[in-house]
């Protein structure tokens, strides 16, 4: 039996043709310039954002992820004013290969953890969106529940640039979500190693999403994403494949138990569920919110989360002097030949570096 | 039973005392100034090594080793001289938790490699060595055989500095070793992670000795070490131990399994042994060869020590720009302030990275 995502049974998940646009009366109405919107104040902002006015916020978020410096002035003010108002939320990142069922999943969950109350917030990064036009959470209708609920923000990935710019906007972005009473944050990434380390490095659970399967699906897994795992979830879990999804749960139980222990003291499960047919979701939220608990009792939680943000100032740091070495014009017309000159046994990397090293240092 | 190696039957491994130094008959003798040591000019360095003169190479080592910069651009000529001749050998990286019985191995396998013909020269990363006082490799008697015969050099690890400094140091000294004919290269490492990866990045072939045993000594394997192995070998498969050796293989081939293929194209295989008996030994190492064919006739041998060179180029790029930012004397009596800012939720990471960045920048 195909399974039934696959099938005309899953309507409620293909994406519906939008209707032909009517042609325009007047063909000379879209030139009509809009009147241009007033740009709130940082205490407009501020103000805006702890009520819990959505409009205000979006707009925020949107100058977070302005390039223009003017525009970056300004957020960064406006965060570090609602830094205060932030934190308390419970930030879980949601990987999974693409198929995994990654949409379908995050609507049935959003809409099980708003039922227990708060409100929920979804953020996503994904470096690549602007290439692939924003196909992660570009797209609202893949989360058709969620998206209408009165209690849930959607926001798309930040559109393409450097992995650790895009991080650190969803990064900003939930600082301004918490401030606006967000109190449940979810990254969504899609499993592409790298973006999983930088969603790692700033949410409180990391859920990784997998397919029912023996073996060869594991090796879609890329290096180092299990061993984030806090909670490792097998989809559709339902029909025919219970049996399949259960063996993969202990495939996974098995493998976990050979890493070594996470700092948290926690150890990390393994459950099977369906998103389509809402199986077994309130175990999946029952053991995040289990291991929150643990956390908090134990001192992890807030210890994490102060790495956590040492760990932001750091690498942000670290990311700028990379930049602004490779960016160096005299660098970056020499570094093609001295890559060269140590491919072909000419210098050895150590002398290559040394002469490009010499070469930014003296033009600074 | 109690394993061999803690009993009395191991005399062979047990570090002999030395003999009483007898007094001296003039106690003044020693005051007395030795003659300094002629230094080589770079051509009689470079000549010396290509000749397979050991006495030269090993000042040349000690010369890379240096932090004196006058060393250091002796040195750097001597390798940039030597690079023509080098490349041609086989790298191994050799790691293990302590106790896995390294130093017996590598004596064993350094034997047999030398019987099938060539030279072997046997280095090691250790970063801690100074704190330790050089306990990996230092004492040469823990390769009692492997240190008498004569087709071997074994240079204990580059004294303490950053892993950075140390691994340099050891690729480097891999040039000089492999101009001077030597066609095999041991790279020993302790089990530390970070500096597995330092060794995995300058090295053909990746092997891990393991203990037998069942699931528990596996959490001693630090994240993503299992990862970079192309081979798995499990000590102290002899006696009472062969059941438990064998199942502890099963175990890591299962893991391995888990693992996503390396780019190599290779699978990694796990074999068991006895440093001690010399039970498997050839086995080791007839895969360890089969694995170098492998690569060879696919191509990945000359693609990855071409990735490996630039490699090292980067690295030494991003670490000397990140000593440059955080030895800077301002940026040095800043930065535990502005840590302490963004942990008390007074500024932002980004905004305290950019303060600092516009100071050091500012400073230069």
């Amino acid at each position: 039996m195909e399974h039934p995502e696959n099938s005309e049974e899953y309507k409620g998940l293909t994406v519906n043709k939008g209707i032909e646009q009517p042609s325009s009366i007047n063909p000379y109405l879209n030139l009509r310039k809009k009147p241009k919107r007033r740009q709130f104040t940082v205490g407009e902002y501020v103000e805006g954002i702890v009520k819990g006015d959505v409009t205000v916020l979006s707009q925020a978020v949107t100058l977070v992820e302005s390039v223009k410096p003017e525009h970056q002035a300004v957020a960064q003010e406006v965060i570090e004013k609602c830094l205060p108002y932030s934190g308390n939320s419970i930030r879980v990142g949601i990987s999974g290969v693409p198929g995994a069922g990654k949409s379908t999943s995050i609507d049935v969950f959003g809409l099980h953890v708003l039922e227990r109350g708060g409100k929920l917030a979804v953020l996503a990064i994904d470096p690549s969106s602007e290439r692939s036009k924003g196909s992660i959470l570009g797209d609202k209708t893949r989360m058709e529940k969620l998206s209408v609920h009165p209690d849930s923000f959607i926001r798309p990935s930040p559109s393409a640039g450097s992995l650790g710019g895009v991080a650190r906007k969803t990064r900003e972005t939930i600082i301004l979500c918490e401030a606006a009473g967000f109190d449940k944050i979810f990254v969504e990434t899609v499993g592409v190693g790298q973006s999983e380390t930088a969603v790692h490095s700033m949410v409180d659970f990391f859920l990784l999403i997998q397919l029912a399967g023996t073996g060869d699906e594991l090796q879609g897994i890329k290096r180092g994403i299990m061993e984030m795992a806090d909670g490792i979830i097998i989809n559709k879990a339902d029909g025919n494949n219970i049996e399949k999804a259960k063996l993969a749960a202990a495939h996974f139980r098995n493998a976990l138990h050979l890493f070594p222990a996470p700092e948290s003291g926690w150890t990390p499960q393994v459950l099977t569920y369906s998103g389509f047919y809402g199986i077994g979701i309130k175990e999946i939220w029952d053991m995040v919110y289990s291991y929150i608990d643990f956390v908090k009792k134990n001192g992890y939680f807030d210890y994490r989360r102060n790495e956590q943000a040492k760990y932001w100032m750091y690498e942000t740091i670290n990311e700028h002097l990379r930049d602004s070495f490779y960016n160096n014009p005299a660098i970056a017309s020499m570094l093609t030949a001295q890559e060269q000159e140590v491919l072909q046994g000419k210098a050895t990397s150590f002398s290559a570096a040394k002469k490009l090293l010499d070469t930014y240092f003296g033009n600074l």
